[in-house]
């Protein structure tokens, strides 16, 4: 199980909000089973079988694409722990309980 | 008025953990007033005037030092919209309302 | 074609020295061909078709787990342009026209 | 002494190439004394004192307002490593050595 921290940008479009491209992306992250996943600020945390995620994010990757732009810049963190089943709550919970 | 991801990680610690390193570098932000911030599972997103986030930032970097780290690797990511006020709650709420 | 950009960072190793790891992933990528790489002091670019790109970088991420890591932070950026042919070259001579 | 990768991208310029955006940065980074730099494909890597290199990072940070952009994505990635003297050739050398 892996954490993903995962952003879509396009670029050249000629509008500064792209929201809406964030929500065509989240449509299509959404309809997946299987997967946790947050709505952040900065962008969006999955959790989930890694290579499930990666497929999902190549599939969102493609969104802007499909709604006109014609360049897309996508970040993608991944955190993949194997000593432990990590979780997005866990990780939280582990630093609040510490301060 | 700006919107800023970052995560900080210690290398080569010797164990996998690194929530004692995030609640040290948060007990730096979280004394600084006139700032908004929001951990998530992937780092702490931090909303106000950039030049003051980034003082806190290269503060925060400081910290894995200070407890023994000896490579610390700071990611971060700024969001800076000058056409309108951005917040981390409007943004959420923009992407929200389309779906 | 795609442009991107991976780094790849065991987590918790006890040595602030990554390049055993980092050489172990280069290994793999340079074994694949049709692909080009660049590799960089925070990096690696690599040029290509995004999912041949996308399945190596998978691979890659697993090498530092087979040489003991037990925690492995990979990021990946992808610069997908589709208006035009982008190359890791092309993409610097433009901006050094420029200059 | 720090090594950075920056990438400054404008948001909604309506043009997709950027070029001309990160030649404009690169007039301000290169008139710096005092710092190494490297443009790379995906980016610039800076080599210096870190204070110094996010002071100019925070200066190239503005210079697509002042050319019409209205949203700045900038990413900063810092490696800062206080167990010995890093420099970008250094690292370099070092995986190629392993290989």
């Amino acid at each position: 199980m892996a954490i993903v921290h995962v952003s879509i940008t396009p670029i050249g479009t000629g509008n500064t909000s792209i929201s809406p491209y964030v929500a065509a992306c989240h449509t299509v992250l959404r309809a997946k089973l299987g997967l946790k996943w947050q709505l952040t600020p900065m962008g969006t945390i999955i959790e989930g079988e890694l290579s499930e995620i990666l497929a999902v994010i190549e599939e969102m990757h493609e969104v802007p694409f499909t709604h006109g732009a014609l360049r897309v810049s996508t970040q993608i963190k991944i955190d993949d722990r194997r000593d432990k089943h990590a979780t997005m709550a866990a990780k939280i919970e582990s630093v609040e309980a510490k301060l």
